[in-house]
């Protein structure tokens, strides 16, 4: 059994990798830090999780954690989490980090986005924890830099078609519409229920820091750099994020084709699902899941081809995203842990 | 007094005209048809309306609705519109449709989106009624189309800045995000609450029925033809659009300067907020209003105009414009009636 | 015109009288209050209110507020509300105190279930402002401690039935169902959208603070000392009380008879609407009114006698109430500024 | 492998079945019925099932489900139930019905509710399938009349202290409070999302059909007739019934003793997780499993106990108890393919 920690436990990526690692069949969590809850089993914190009481929230001391665990999920914001990976890595722990701190591979990206990077020694270490695009070199990483979910939204339905030089990289724009639970579980005024429900807004408009991740990604794929407009979206509801894509085409294909080349590409990736001609994803058929679902149109009056995915923000966004990882890591079949089938409804 | 009959009372648009007209200081709502609840108070089918039990419930009797009132808002679907409009037209009532009957202009394009026009001979004699950009034309008209709630929350923000020439009329995207009440008060498997909640999709992509309304009025704002990718989504809330649209700018102009743009095109509108730079537009400060709050952004990154607006679809998207149509056809204060504001939270 | 200033502005209640008082014929607000935003126009700090901005938010200085207003609307939590209202009476203003601190007539029934009453020297000047059953006492008060939103939607449907005697006083049960907004607008984990969305539970299970509240009405309705069971309930939705209240009968009667009784004694109460034999309250029914709607039934099988009462517990539950205080103090027709129709759907 | 075929798989239970047995360690469902989707694959009709494109939904032929099928779930309503149960039984299929047509013991009672019973020969051959109360007849049954969702949230929490005369047999009340899935998946405007959501009301009050099955098994409980007062309640959720109850004690016996009983009741009940003193249950800790969580309180002050019981109504309310049943019949692990983490947020 793989001996698994878990930093950060008491957020919502931490509650969901302690759901989906419960039944893993070769995963066994020896350890979940939560300062706030230490000393106290997840199951009463958690009442979702009550009745498996033998996990115990402890401090996050790095040192025991390292003895203990050989495998190590970092559920921490960014910057605490570069304050602690580089301790778990010279541990030589393996490790995926949830956080934002190792996605961007170019320092100064990540400087003017976020803060001074305090581990930068070990950035070129960090592989892209997305295994549709790096499986192979995931395989062998020690550090997993687990992707954003906004980013596997929009990176998953372009890269094939980046790839292909089907669709044009200029003027890509990806409007994104995400449920409440990527704002995560502090106390604020903005996440409060009366301030979502029947609410709808763009935030962050052109300046959310997920953008330069998205554009990373889009850049290798086309082999140039790339520059998209983004809008996130906060919507009434708590798990799902749906992004809707316009590309220009650099021939005239038909939607058959397009979905056909975004099938093709993705025929080893279990997680992917390309949905027939006319029919678009929808948030409630992937609820709970590792999918990520993609559909297409080209709309020919404008000549503009339409892309939308849709996955479960703390699934494939994040936490579902992080076992796959941990899987290819550790030499599992991919979808260990994962099977679930979307709650519907 | 103002006489007003209502024919389709029974849907959400009819029975938010009831509830707008129930304080109106100069209409006195007359008779209000119903097939389903005829012979029934208002407020026995409506708890919403309980105590205002004098207003029954009756057919649609043309003849008996052209002698007992003198407005007549027609909150039927289209094809029964024009059913019945030629019938009030020719009786000497003035009318507000609130289908799609009479929103387009062109007889050719209805019948492409639609059906058969049977009223074709009085459609040059129909003004659209978007009081904000055809306001003259609306005081003195016998017949006035209320515009579609999407094409409310597209048109207004776009008509100004293609008006002054500001951004290319080519390329223009419009993302909507509808809330529910859009579907009407049908039964059917797709707006059950199961079905919505928790769930979000696009619908229609590329091919809703209120694409080429909206071209229609941004081709007379450009004055020329303008083609738009146009992507409609179902999102889990009661009322309100919101659409984020995406341009082309033909030259650099900073965000306060399209802002400043829309205001001064807007300066004798009430209805029309146009928010500072840096907010934007949220559903939950238009509900139950008749405002469309703007908001702007240029990304300056990839040098795209980013426009938000938001509206109740219920009010300014439908009863609460066919109310200032009203206003403005009988020549009272545009605002008589509709001053409220937004139920926050 | 009245002159109005609310303490507590930027609260859900504080909004809500904003927005209420906005369009009151013979009102006027003044000065408002909010430490956090003063200096700020409300219309930007609540875009709601968008476009009224010559409002802004001042610190809460009793002597600058009592000179300025000659009605001061409290709408503070309690304990805060306790250390201000006394200068505010010595000072001759007529004060609607939103808290709980000058509801409970006995001052040790205070302080089991609160604190220290730090202002009791005024507590027997406070009348309980529940206008349906104090109108005559509230019209020459100057102190009115306005209701809480349990014990409104509880003591309404209770009160003439106790009175006359048709209901036992034991073993009442009163099952409430709560929105979130009247958690207030504090930054809070179990608040937070994701933790009510999807969620329902029972919270402070025979112990909430409102059940003094409650017991202290229904004792004088009685003639007599009565205890109760309350259970309040978290619901996802934003506005609203369901309140269910199970009692036993002291004779066999009608649910025809139960009906009628209630009727004949709220018949010159424009806010309490009393719903025909077989339907029942809806919040979708009240929603943004200050409508309190009943409805009853007895369980022949069971001989227990079940009423239903709903209120939107941000207006009949608080600001709406306090308005109606405010007319009933200053000789106005009670419903002024209130006459709105529910906001359905 | 278990064959099983579940006729009417396109309702929400049918759908649950679905998602529950396709992880199954030892089900293989080999046919599932619906006329409306009969010839295509249950992944493309359903896209949460997507990818699991080898079954398609065929029409429902009793003598070809008899021979390709051993296990029988039936998914329709009553009535048709009845019209077809007989037929499996008599092909020696074992069966678990999820309707209401062989809950009643009583066939007058059964009467009295629904309609003529046409299958009363088997009707004493049918166990009532609550597992945790029938768990040896179950094993042996060859027809099971699964719970319904408003009694098994009822009935769990009463029967041990029922049972144990901790409680007193007069004047239980059950207020219960259920999202929108139980009324399924057919058209009808009273389920429409505008029409649930941000709404609340009681509705069949004191006469709903479960009535007479929880009183059946209250007093199989108590050895005597029990009548209760039930009251449900349609809350804005999709998934999750929380039933509060009111009951009379015996004796004067400490909250902790009364769950105690309960605790010791369910101690071989994997699925009856009872909650500590002090914590109550709620929907967001059993959505999508088939936990009931059960917490009490004993009300001091008025000397009455209040119960409070958590379910997913499609889960241990419906699909996920017939799974269980399926276990138990089939002398398999209870657990079989239902171990399945809460899904939350």
């Amino acid at each position: 059994m793989l001996r698994i920690a878990i930093v950060g436990g008491s957020g919502y990526t931490g509650i969901e990798l302690l759901r989906i690692l419960k039944f893993h069949p070769r995963a066994n969590v020896v350890a979940v830090t939560s300062r706030k809850y230490a000393g106290r089993p997840a199951g009463a914190v958690f009442p979702s999780l009550h009745g498996y009481d033998d996990l115990f929230f402890t401090e996050p001391d790095v040192t025991y954690l390292s003895k203990t665990a050989d495998w190590i999920f970092t559920a921490v914001p960014h910057k605490t989490a570069m304050s602690i990976v580089p301790q778990f890595f010279e541990a030589g722990c393996r490790i995926i980090d949830l956080s934002a701190d190792f996605r961007l591979r170019d320092r100064r990206t990540y400087e003017i986005w976020y803060q001074a990077h305090t581990a930068s020694e070990i950035l070129n270490k960090a592989v892209y924890g997305m295994p549709e695009i790096y499986r192979e070199k995931i395989a062998g990483a020690q550090l997993v830099a687990n992707p954003g979910c906004y980013p596997t939204s929009a990176i998953l339905p372009l890269v094939p078609l980046l790839n292909s030089k089907i669709i044009s990289s200029k003027r890509i724009i990806a409007d994104s519409k995400s449920g409440a639970s990527g704002a995560g579980r502090n106390p604020s005024v903005v996440t409060l229920y009366c301030e979502v429900n029947e609410a709808l807004k763009a935030y962050k408009v052109a300046e959310h820091r997920h953008l330069p991740e998205i554009e990373q990604e889009l850049s290798v794929a086309a082999g140039k750099p790339v520059f998209i407009t983004f809008t996130p979206h906060l919507v009434p509801m708590t798990r799902g994020i749906l992004t809707t894509i316009y590309a220009q085409m650099n021939e005239k294909i038909s939607t058959d084709r397009v979905l056909a080349v975004i099938k093709e590409f993705y025929k080893n990736s279990p997680f992917v699902r390309i949905l027939p001609e006319g029919t678009f994803p929808d948030i409630s058929y992937v609820r709970g899941s590792n999918f990520c679902d993609i559909g297409a149109k080209v709309d020919r009056h404008t000549n503009m081809l339409i892309l939308i995915s849709a996955i479960d923000n703390l699934v494939k966004g994040a936490s579902g995203q992080a076992v796959q990882n941990l899987n290819i890591m550790a030499g599992l079949d991919e979808s260990s842990g994962l099977g679930t089938i979307p709650l519907f409804p």
